[in-house]
């Protein structure tokens, strides 16, 4: 077997089989096959598409390139959690401490910001003083002391995944199904999760446009997360406008900040406790089937009431402050000075704001989140490259969304700005995310859907 | 405009305009753009395809990435041929130095063998002493001196083209028509010609199999060759099985010898006698219109009998021995022992000889070009990779093809071989090339169709 070979099957159309799969990474890991072979891979998994045992291979090669987190000394149920990213998703920064002020250990490695889309990493950076970059010992510590712990990928977490990551970026071949799902796929699992959940995101602001394409990466997930003995259940969620109001690094933690203290937007707290609920509900199971010796696929029947149970569990955790002071002892283990949470001015503010107005009477329709994103991004939020330097002060806010009623030269959303250049690219671009018409829209629903 | 837009642009089937090619060969010749970037446009590219617009851009920008001969200052015409490979394909061995000798200087860049079919360097490079990494002074002082001469591909010429060809051998990116078309094109525009005779392969031994397809093929060429000033005719010829009986190097340039000796194989004669003439017809032509002050593409109508006059001039110059006295004067001005022509031992000589014969008794139906082509190779003869070293004695003589009557157990090849383990698998291929059977089988056309 040799990698021409590989490389031309693929080419062809052909299903590789797991010799192949395991030829061609641990050959690139080992540095044998070099860059601008895998890049032709890369390129004819494109356009070939990768099957579901194929991403499976992937998956397990890439997790076995590195070290896989040991939990399970742990007393605690391990539940992960993974978002396949949007436009102002920060949710982990409030679930990851909420999950884990009700007992269930929450490790979370999380990813930067590319595109339009934000990153929880940079997000949690704004926050000064606060270390994204764990090492895997120092990660664990945090997790058995407080429960959960966010970090990037290091060294030792899926290496290949981390160079094959880099040249995808640098070949147009990211947006892969199978590629996307086993770089995922093989972070989560070196986690040492005995649940998973999953946040599939679908709409303008995802990288996944249709429910359908949505329902069916889900379910490829859900299946690979299982056959690997990680209890996994996937929900699919809306991103056609950005979630919550704010959309940039420190002004999203701020917006974190006050949904732990009951002042949350209502999409984002609905995502948050869906998403929270389903990790309590698996984090019994988990626990429950651990006690009987054995794990168990319970795909026969959820217990709605037993869920609903969760979702009140949660709230009151955020009512009574448990969630905040979770929050408060990571950023702290973390190296991070939690005093932001009282004195948000601690977290960096850009020069300037501009508000743009409603140029029409009428209802709101949607705000693109794509558009609203890119607009971050051309502000200095985001990435174009994953090389470049990110101003975490910057974004958008919005002050209105779908549904609702505005009159003309109302305040729509306040752009967050260093740079009078970069404002009129963001402006144009945050005007026309706003589509206001005569009628009011239908209603949205944030959770489109729940794969078990 | 940058490297990723313009590969995203190839994967979405896009079509790259002028500026698009020129940034993406001269930023890969600069070293600006990597390895990688490009293996992921080749692969696109690959399975995308490139226009014909593309394929000429290509051509154009791989072309001017090197020197061009300048071979205006000669009296004489100057024309070229190329064939797109096959086995048992020694045309050229025979046709620069015919050609030559009927005043044509005929420059002729070749290249060397991969996979299953033969490279003219490789069989030249057999003779003792020969010389075929010319540099361009000396290619350039031959041609004035001799009339014609066969050089690999030097640093000189079309440099992009040469890493790209490397590039595209590793990440299985060989076989597309653009990116063949413009490799074969920038190189034999580099010649410095006025006119070019392609002679384009189909059938089971050529990277073509269809003849629609060499056709559409040599169409593009055409198209291409004139665009670019030079007056260009493709021929298309039969590659079923292999050209005349010899296939090896050592044995090919014998092959050689005797067609120039008049003791030549019919096959081979015809094929080298038409695209002589074409050679002839064609360097008349741009003398014609040169006197007249102006390149004309004659496109108009073809003077048969004119044509069957270069026929017959050719076989006059092999008949008076004045071609064999031009191979001669090229070998001894390439360094070779011309003395090989009287005293063919003097190529090299595989250790042992096997003989196979016919199982049954029957009509020769077909000898499997690529079969015996791929014998050759296991026998030490051919490289599977760019960077194998080759045997230059061994191969395989048929001693019966397509149409003979055969009896049980007489004779159909001789295996000339070194090494008892590789004549095993070469045995097995070749007895596998003959198809025998009761009918007498349709005459073989070896000229399919001409592209003026």
């Amino acid at each position: 077997m040799n990698i021409k070979e590989i490389i031309r099957k693929k080419r062809d159309g052909g299903v590789l089989n797991e010799d192949e799969v395991r030829c061609l990474i641990r050959g690139y890991h080992r540095e044998e096959i070099p860059d601008y072979q895998m890049a032709a891979f890369l390129m004819a998994a494109f356009l070939r598409g990768l099957s579901e045992e194929e991403t499976s291979w992937l998956t397990k090669e890439m997790l076995t390139s590195g070290q896989r987190l040991d939990l399970s000394e742990m007393d605690s149920p391990v539940v992960g959690k993974h978002s396949t990213g949007g436009v102002g998703d920060k949710v982990s920064i409030v679930l990851a401490p909420l999950v884990a002020s009700a007992g269930v250990v929450v490790p979370m490695i999380a990813g930067r910001g590319l595109g339009h889309t934000g990153g929880t990493i940079d997000k949690l950076e704004s926050i000064p003083g606060f270390n994204a970059s764990l090492d895997i010992i120092t990660f664990r510590d945090i997790l058995w002391e407080v429960g959960t712990a966010i970090t990037a990928q290091g060294e030792e977490i899926a290496p290949v995944d981390r160079r094959l990551y880099s040249l995808r970026d640098a070949t147009e071949t990211v947006e892969s199904r199978g590629l996307i799902v086993s770089s995922i796929m093989s972070k989560k699992l070196s986690e040492g999760l005995q649940g998973l959940v999953l946040d599939v995101k679908c709409g303008k602001g995802a990288f996944l446009k249709r429910e359908d394409e949505a329902r069916d990466m889900a379910e490829t997930m859900v299946r690979i997360g299982n056959s690997f003995g990680v209890r996994t259940v996937a929900v699919i969620t809306d991103m056609e406008e950005p979630l919550g109001k704010a959309v940039g690094n420190a002004l999203e933690v701020r917006e974190c900040i006050n949904l732990l203290k009951g002042r949350g937007e209502p999409d984002l707290e609905e995502v948050v406790l869906f998403l929270g609920a389903w990790m309590l509900y698996i984090a019994e199971e988990v626990s429950e089937s651990q006690e009987l010796g054995a794990f168990r696929l319970a795909r026969e029947g959820i217990d709605q009431e037993r869920f609903y149970q969760k979702i009140a569990r949660l709230k009151e955790l955020l009512a009574s402050g448990e969630a905040m002071k979770k929050f408060v002892e990571m950023v702290e283990a973390q190296g991070g000075r939690a005093e932001v949470v009282v004195s948000p001015g601690l977290l960096p503010i850009a020069r300037n704001i501009h508000t743009i107005e409603a140029t029409t009477e009428g209802y709101i329709q949607t705000v693109d989140a794509e558009k609203v994103g890119t607009a971050t991004m051309l502000l200095g939020g985001g990435r174009m490259r994953m090389d470049d330097v990110i101003d975490h002060s910057v974004g958008v806010v919005l002050l209105k969304k779908s549904g609702q009623f505005v009159k003309q030269r109302e305040p729509l959303a306040v752009i967050h700005y260093n740079d009078d250049e970069r404002l009129k690219e963001a402006e144009t671009l945050l005007k026309d995310s706003f589509r206001i018409g005569p009628e009011s829209p239908p209603e949205k629903k944030m959770i489109r859907g729940v794969v078990v």
